[in-house]
């Protein structure tokens, strides 16, 4: 039997949908998948060295639980998206599930293949350096190839 | 010749993506598709009982066509909120589009599995009695393992 | 050896998630794929004959790099929106990235199948004089039948 293969695009980078990626390649890795992520617009941020800039927005998403309802226009205040951001952190936290930084870690250590886009990396004038050392860069034909392949495909 | 396979993962949960998962999942099943909705983070909003708390923001997306050229600011003004997600329901109800409650019970009858996110349920301190009977309760691993072996997978 | 098959369903209509399908459908042609992409709720507004309404949004974006540092309650300001889209614009001009509308064009020279969907039209009373001639008209089953024998879907 071949092995399984799973190909993620991550195009996200708030904290929220910071985890699906990491926490559907880890899981795919631990089931015995080969698992790659391609990580271009905003989800480039999630290949950064430092994870503590990654924040959450209240704003326009009214399906988020919040502990005290709040109109949108407070929701906008200075320091709400950092206090949604701590909150949310707390919460995971509290709640055992693992930090961002600990999902990137497994991930690695399971063999996850973490590809940079390259064209992101251009447009948004970032630094090579600024990425942890296993990311690879690559272009949308790279992704492509591998997914092409895969047993799943998915655009986060 | 086998049964073709569809597995969703419903992230979402405002009106506007609350209909894609439904609209696509009994669509597929009317065809003859065996079906999987996995719902995970905000997209488990849409099992529960009631669905009248969903809602819709006009913030964020000016893709969204508006009766009225708004400007940002108005729209975060309180009661927007409940206004923009009136006026999308009345405009589907108008339109002979089916209700969300609706597209869920064909879903249900033509026997699409909706398998609500543990980790979620714990997460934001959830009660398995808010959500509909029809519920099954499971981890990204029980969805890979059905992702896997189907002919279409989507992130939603 | 067959020819490979991508499948997109384009739901946003902003302009960060206009280029995923154009770049990833151009791409996948490039390569041989046979390419149709599905432009259904926002999405629709792609396929529009003018691409000059298509904008970008600040809000609610915390991972969107700013060249300076805004509130929040600042991005709401009237005008902001428009400031936001041309800054992006002339940055994608700047690092040679193809245009919405070139690329657009090389998707329908590369026989790339472009697929409104009749409910999404019906619900906004678009008129089908407001898209490309080379829009097809079809519903949720029409893109399923593709996307079943599919090697790679993704839903945008």
């Amino acid at each position: 039997m071949t092995q399984k293969k799973m190909a993620l695009i991550a195009t996200k980078g708030t904290l929220d949908w910071a985890y699906p990626p990491f926490i559907l390649a880890s899981t795919a890795a631990s089931l015995g998948y080969e698992v790659q992520i391609f990580f271009t617009f905003y989800g480039l941020q999630l290949l950064r060295k430092e994870l503590s800039h990654i924040k959450i927005s209240p704003l326009a998403n009214p399906a988020m639980p919040m502990p005290v309802p709040m109109p949108v226009l407070v929701q906008a205040l200075p320091g709400m998206e950092s206090m949604a951001t701590m909150m949310m952190r707390d919460k995971m936290k509290k709640k055992g599930v693992a930090s961002l930084e600990d999902l990137r870690s497994i991930c690695i250590e399971s063999d996850v293949k973490l590809i940079g886009c390259q064209m992101t990396v251009d447009l948004f004038d970032f630094k090579k350096s600024d990425f942890i050392e296993q990311t690879e860069f690559g272009g949308a034909a790279t992704f492509l190839g591998f997914a092409g392949d895969a047993d799943i495909s998915l655009y986060i």
